[in-house]
Formats: C-alpha cells, structure tokens, sequence
C-alpha cells in the first residue's frame, strides 16, 4: 500500500460545553496542524499516489472556512461538541467529497483510503482514517 | 476508525545482559518518550474516543513505577531483557487493563485497540499494538 | 553561558480587534506551545542552572490563569492586542517575579536572563528575551 | 503486532520529466528522510523485532548507492519517474531482499511486513507499506 | 528583545566542485527547511515584531527564484560554491534588502537584526545572523 | 555570524546522589541527543563554517566513551553530579580541544564560539556556549 500525508494549519476558537470538558467549556481555541494521508494499492502513470500540490490545495480550501473562525458561530457545527475528533471526521468527509469529484484529478479517484489527523497540543492529537467507497 | 494519541515520559537505566546487545549489556540507561494511541469505530456521546485528561492521567500512572529507576532492580522485571520492545509490551498491558477496570471511564471499555510507541533516540522507536477484547 | 529549557502549552481563545490583523479579528484561538529558558554564567553548587522541576512548576503556574480562558475576556488583558509576542513578554513578566521572589530556590536569584518562546503553528513562533536585573 | 523503526537520510538530485509535474521537471533535488519500520507478531529470543544496530546498517548499505547521486544518471533508474512514492518502493524491495538473504540475521526472517517512509519536507511525505512474502 | 520566526522550504538540485566536499562534488539535491527570525527591541503599534502575514509572503518571494531550480545553471550562483552556510546569506541579503525597502511595512524598517537557518537534514543545519544596519 | 549545527546522540546510566535531585538520585538513565553549533565570523574558502563531516566525526568520537556508560562508573566523573548542564560543559571542553588540535581542519581554528545542547526529554533541554579562545 502506497501513501502521501501533507500538512496544513488552522487557528480556531469553540466552546465544549458539557461538563464532560471541564475547563474546556469555556470559549478557549487552538492551533491544529492537520495531516491529511491518502491511500492507494498501486501508483499512477506518473508513479505518485496523488499530486501532492493539487492535495495541498485541497486541504488548503478545506480548512479556509474554518481558519480564524469561532466555530461556535457557524451554522455547520450548531449544537455541535466540535471536539478534535469530530473535525478530524469533518475534515475527512470533505476532502473525500473533493477527491471523490475530482478535484485531485481522475488519478484521485482511485484512491482506497483517507486519513486525518490532527494535532492539537504537542501531546495529544486525534485521527480518523476510512475507506473512500 | 478514529483515535487519540497522548505522549508522556520516563528517564530508566537497566542493562540488556545478553551478548546480542553488544555496548548495550552495560549498566546504561534511555529516554522514553511514550505514546499512546486509543482507537474507536464510533465516537462517545461527548464526541470523543476517550476523555484526553483521563488519558494522560492513566499514562502517567502507569509510568511513575518505572520513572527514575534501574529497571534491573525492580522485582517484575528479574531475569528479563528489558527492551524498548517488551516495555511497549508492558505499558500495553498496563493501560489495556486499566481501560477494562473503567480508568478511562465507562467509555473506554469500548475501546478496540492500543498502541504504544516509545521513542529512545531521534533515529529509533519501537511499537506494540493489540486489539482490547 | 548555561541555560535550562522547560517545555509547557495552553490552549486560549482570543480576537485581535484591528484592521492589521485581517482575518485574526475574528474570535479564534491557538495552541501556545511555550518554552522558558534560564539562563547564568556559572552553575550552581548541584551543578544545575535552575531545578527543571521548580521550573516547570513555576511555568505550569505562570500559565495556568490563561489556559482555557477567552483572553478577551480577561480583566488583565483589558484592550490590549494579545499577540504573540505579547504573550512572550507577559509570561517573560510572570516567571521574572517568580525567579526573584524565590519561586525557583535561592539559586533562581543568581539567573542572568530568561528567553520565553511561544510557539503558535509548525510555521511561526516568537520570543521575547531579556536580562533579569 | 510489534514494530521497530529506524532513520537515516539522503540527498539527492533528479529531474521529473512529464507536464504532470510542474517546475519539478527541471533538474531539482531532495533531502530525503528515511523511517524504516519492521514488524512481527511476536519477539524474538533476545525480545526484539529486529536488531537495531543491523536494522541502521542495513537501511545505510541501502541508502549509499544512492546518496549524493544525481538518479537521472544512474543506470538503474533509466527512463523511471523517481518519484517519492516510486524511491519508497524501491527501498522497501532492497531492505526486503537484505531481510529475507539474512542480513538481519536469522531473527530478520521471521519478519511479517516493512513499511518504508520518505519525508521530503515538513509539509509532505510518502510511504511504502507491504508483507515480507 | 522580540522576535518573530517564520518557515518555508525549498528544494533545489547543485553539486560542489570542490575536492574538500568528497561525495557532494555530484549533482546532487537538497530541501532546505528555511526559518527567518525578525528582532526588535520594542513592539510596534500593534504589539507586532512585524506582520507574519507579510513575513511568510517575503521570505515566499525570496525563495521562488531557487525553488525546484540547478543552483549550478543559474546565472547568480556562477562559479559560487552553494553550500548551505552561502545560501543562509544569499536569503539573508534579500530579506534585508525587502525589509529596507518596505516590503514588511513601514514598521519592518524598524528591526535591528535578522537571523536565516536553513536545515538540510534532521542532523544538520546552517544559519546566518547580522543586523540591519 | 554563520553558524553550523551538527547532531549525534547517547544512551547513558547514572544517578545524581544529592537530595535536591529527589527521584533522580536513583540510578536511572536518559538518552540525550546531542546538537553542538559551530560559529565563525566570515567563511572559509570553500564557504562554509566547519566540514560538516568533520564535525559529525569529531562529535561522535567525544561522544563514544560515553555511550551505553555508567556514569557513575567512570573514573573522570568520580565525585561529580553528573547533571545535564555539566554534560554540556564536558562535551564543550572536548569539541572545543579537538577543534584547537586541528581535528575539525585547519579552518576549524578560525572558530569564534561553539554551543553544546543536549536535550534530555521532549520537554527538557539544557546548554553551554562559550568562545573559542
């Protein structure tokens, strides 16, 4: 199985609030370096798995609704606990739509899987990882 | 499949006294820098795969017997070659049990795999990972 | 010249009301990685720069009125633009007080100067340095 | 499953060739860094994977051939689009055959799978994960 | 005394026609992960060292002309050994000479020095420090 | 001022046996990966700081009586509190007389200060830095 992981950034601010989070029910945000890892059993023409400037720029457009952004505020996440590994989902739903249309060109349809992860402190960090079907 | 990964760390000295180390056999000592993975199918009701703090606290747990001390003296480890990869194998054990005994809370008996990661050097690591029935 | 470096983050959120700063206007947030370094010209007689514990103990401590907080919200930070490099200058601040009331033993009176780095993205960080008189 | 993985690194010179790749057409190059991980269900003997110190000479033997070396001019990789994702595979079939010939001593044929990973920046890297047949 | 630092990256193919350099007189290729620091002794206005915004887009700019280029096939790096430490001071002039003139805003006229580190490897790195005169 | 850094690493046993160091007086161990910087005013002839090679030489060979070593077995640091930061000065001292000897080349002789960080875990780190006389 071939891979190609790139990185890109945000800065959010959220609340979490259910007593479950304790001091993180407050209005607080955080910087999450964001991996995103694209899967497939054999390479392309051009032996990549997928252009990693056209990944870049997907990711890219993926998190700009979200960069600077409280995402208390926006109607997406309403009602939402937008824990690190509900947006490592989110994330992943979105580039696999991008990549799914073809916006990572036809190559990106062959993909077998998607994963996300995203750091949030240098301790912890979160990720999802599924098929694209 | 989503999952959480936190990091912690221990300073030990031990020797691995069979001819295979080479250097190694001497009273020596590492720097663990250990990280552990949680992995879920589906998130909890509070969106997470498993309370963070909670985590970290486990993990810290789980280390302090071992933090500042000569692996060589302690009594659970007599007779045994204490390599990077059986201390994986062995913190493994410990956090696995302690999420079945409901440290993590009641939703880290959902969990369905751990993996432990110690890291000795910048240029070499070691890793378990297993499946919690 | 010696020094000791310590390692601690907080999670805030935080807005930068002024059109300089284009979309960080908006409520969001960061991750601060901080680390703190001491510096003297000779060690003490353990040999030692300052006890990495007591440092630790002293940044935990200096960071923690912060940690989860929406900084705008904060009676210290009353119209202040919380930048980066403001945060460096206000945690420069606190640990400064701590070295000279005592916080870090006798021996943290004999620092020559403290470097506070805060870390905000794998892309950009910034620091403030400066003697201790 | 257990791992064991090791670094080391390269720095090449090479050209792309095709449309596909932009401004990486022109005669460029890359450092690359290497993560070699080797995995088995249970430890060996001695409890390891691998051998650490002959798992980093292997990857070594294995990385000189082509360090400091322009790939265009190498007979080996006559009309191929050297790819990140191609050189991991490439790494992976020689480190490969290095474990199955014994290079890793008895213990190295015993391995499940190696997953070889290149990092060419901060922001992109690939891999090669396949079973030792 | 402040500073802001800021990343990008390049990668370039050179050789070094010198016998002192051994294997590295090939064509051969490098990334250089490029970190600038930006110093001033006080904050501006905006309690900045100086728009990071506009830093990255700077440092950007700067790097465009040798990214993915034959350092050797430039007409500016003629008969020039471009070893890393050259290449920290090549970046460096052109930082400087786009602060001085403005490129930064009018408060980048204000920074007393400037620093460049590029890193070649995970092992290994160069860097320039001058003032701004 | 140019600057080169160049990094190796060592497994080392010891225990510190004062009462300020707590659980550190035990024997224990630590990896400490090792970055010493070279800093010279203006470049050599063939524009660089030190060979890097050299200085990766050199540093190994002070580092080798060291590594997989009891400390507190060794007759030179009889006595001593062999803390992080005077490890640094220890490893100062040697780079510094092999640089003076010529070990690092005749260039290396033009060297104006060296500074010698080792970090001891991923939240701690200790140095020296001292001229060249």
């Amino acid at each position: 199985m071939f891979s190609v992981e790139v990185r890109d950034r945000i800065m959010i601010g959220h609340s979490l609030p259910d007593p479950f989070f304790g001091p993180a029910q407050h209005m607080h945000g955080a910087t999450f370096v964001v991996d995103v890892a694209f899967f497939r059993e054999t390479l392309t023409r051009q032996n990549v798995v997928v252009d990693i400037g056209a990944a870049l720029d997907v990711l890219n457009k993926t998190l700009k609704p979200l960069n600077y952004q409280n995402l208390d505020a926006l109607p997406q996440f309403k009602g939402v606990l937008t824990t690190t590994e509900f947006l490592c989902k989110h994330i992943f739903d979105a580039v696999a739509a991008a990549a799914r249309s073809g916006a990572l060109g036809e190559d990106g349809k062959g993909l077998s899987k998607i994963r996300v992860t995203l750091h949030e402190t240098d301790l912890a960090r979160a990720a999802y990882e599924g098929a694209l079907a």
